[in-house]
């Protein structure tokens, strides 16, 4: 006698689409998608609607571009797309109809009183749009129509899973007859390591301090040896601290213990320059971009396969969207 | 030779549904619709999203009988599926997505001003949700996805016309690359009867003092004998003034002049009572319902034909639809 299998618990989660990603998107979401293919039913998404909120309209024309060049390093980071279903937002009506089926029984003032709203609000009124009022509704949409168990959040983003969860329970109140209809996700904290960029800020192409997921091997090895060090180091002869070298955590996410350990005796007694030091980072770096570049040349190679990859992953999610909106329909009264 | 005809003006219509039409609805916006379709190609819809803005959840058992109620009363009013597109706004996800992505353009300060909802924000902010604040920018949604070249109003909803053309105007602008890819509608302000219930409040469901399309003969004679007349003519001897009588715009609106004359003059010398006067208007009324009442009684014995017009007016305005979000999503460079 066999069993079937449990099925996975769904998890979901989408990403904007910036452009070509960089390694504070590896680290910071990616790394995490690669642990959460092997324990859950994942649903992956370019967040491209969310991207308007913020966009400027005459960056349309490299929109679509920056979606799928965002895909294409997600594959080359190893998401598998036999395992995990890739979508692209905006080519889900299904979204956008919860979204205005989930706003006639949210009230207004929940989402008035969240902070990253409230900032905005208080900055410069004249920008809000009834879009960006209106951001974590339509991300309680993106969830709950796929009725994901959890959603992987940095601290920063709680307050929007609150949010969709107060949402799911007060349609499940009005509408459910007692049955949780949208079922409340939970949040899965991640511990969403933020490296800093070239300059020490934290990583972001907007800073411009930023290492593409494929920038070529001279480009990353002329980007970490100008990378600014520890302030007090500056001449060779000075011994420095490694934990107030910007170059530090990178060190740390790439280099195994040994060469920590000579990295930072070296550093302390003045043993070796940074050059030294940044040459085995450089190298890891570069072994990395090295396999993703691989992957990424062979979807390069058959931009067809990625589209494909886009449009099966669209369809499976059709599917479950659009069963959760019947059930929403029928619950609500709406013809059909 | 022979030249193609002119497409008539596209125009743009819904109605919430209520249930069934009373003679409020015929003369405030039915008997305008039957007028439009000889010069126009319309596009009459159910608003049942916008239904669901005030519907008490305990009320959705009720609404898709309401919505089919009232397709019936449009058809048994001479309404002509032949001519029209009939549709139901809840079956076009294509109105919601519409919706979402103007909504990033649109600042909120516009919906916020709006006269209905400042209202409402003041009476009860705590009921005030976001879908609420959002319903004119929904209408726009509804309207632009058409491009309507016009919109049938009544004075207090000029307002709301007026936001669907900035929001038309500010896309355009944003996206148009110099093109009107969504016009901007016209207001056709049309002289709404609105005539009194029958205690001379306007006619209304909710205040239990209206006359339904397809009221019985019996119950429609009951309820106009009832109603109240001049309150100055407290009995038969007393001349009345039918100026001050809820009775009378009922009059001018079914009977003919000789009919009014007879009727002033009886009521001005007390020459005839009040029953006497209600009488023609009666029947006036039991004529025009029994016209509906055959019409409807066809539809009723054949449901299936009501679910068809209404399937083949859904994809008739879907493709549509279907057309302008291709060239929505296209401008703002949505991948597709
Ligand atoms: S030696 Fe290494 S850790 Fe020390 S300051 Fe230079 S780059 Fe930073
Ligand atoms: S006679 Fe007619 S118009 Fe005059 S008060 Fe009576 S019902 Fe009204």
């Amino acid at each position: 006698m066999t069993t079937a299998p449990t099925p996975l618990p769904r998890v979901l989660s989408g990403m904007r689409p910036t452009g070509a990603l960089h390694l504070g998107h590896y680290h910071g979401a990616l790394k995490n998608w690669l642990r959460l293919q092997d324990s859950h039913d994942c649903f992956f998404f370019v967040a491209d609607w969310h991207a308007l909120t913020t966009a400027r309209p005459q960056d349309r024309a490299q929109l679509e571009r920056h979606v799928y060049d965002m895909v294409i390093d997600w594959l080359a980071a190893g998401i598998d797309p036999e395992r995990t279903t890739l979508f692209i937002q905006s080519r889900m009506p299904e979204h956008a109809e919860l979204f205005t089926l989930l706003a006639m029984s949210t009230p207004l003032s929940w989402l008035e009183r969240i902070p990253s709203f409230k900032d905005l609000a208080e900055k410069s009124p004249e920008s809000a749009s009834y879009g960006m009022l209106g951001y974590p509704l339509l991300q309680a949409a993106d969830i709950l129509i796929y009725k994901a168990g959890a959603v992987p959040v940095g601290e920063d983003q709680a307050a929007h899973v609150e949010v969709t969860r107060e949402v799911a329970r007060r349609f499940n109140h009005l509408y459910g007859q007692g049955q949780a209809l949208l079922p409340e996700p939970q949040t899965l904290l991640t511990d969403t390591a933020r490296i800093a960029g070239l300059d020490g800020r934290k990583m972001s192409k907007s800073h411009g301090n930023a290492i593409a997921m494929r920038e070529s091997p001279e480009s990353t090895a002329e980007k970490i040896r100008t990378m600014p060090t520890d302030p007090q180091r500056a001449r060779r002869g000075d011994p420095g601290e490694p934990q107030r070298c910007p170059v530090w955590p990178l060190h740390e996410l790439y280099s195994d213990a040994a060469t920590l350990d000579w990295a930072a005796q070296g550093c302390r007694a003045a043993g070796i320059g940074c050059l030294d030091c940044k040459q085995p980072l450089i190298e890891s770096v570069q072994r990395q971009q090295a396999q993703w570049r691989e992957r990424a040349d062979q979807y390069l190679a058959n931009p067809k396969q990625v589209h494909w990859i886009v449009e099966v992953g669209t369809e499976r999610a059709r599917a479950v969207a659009r069963k959760t909106l019947r059930e929403v329909r029928a619950a609500m009264g709406l013809a059909y």
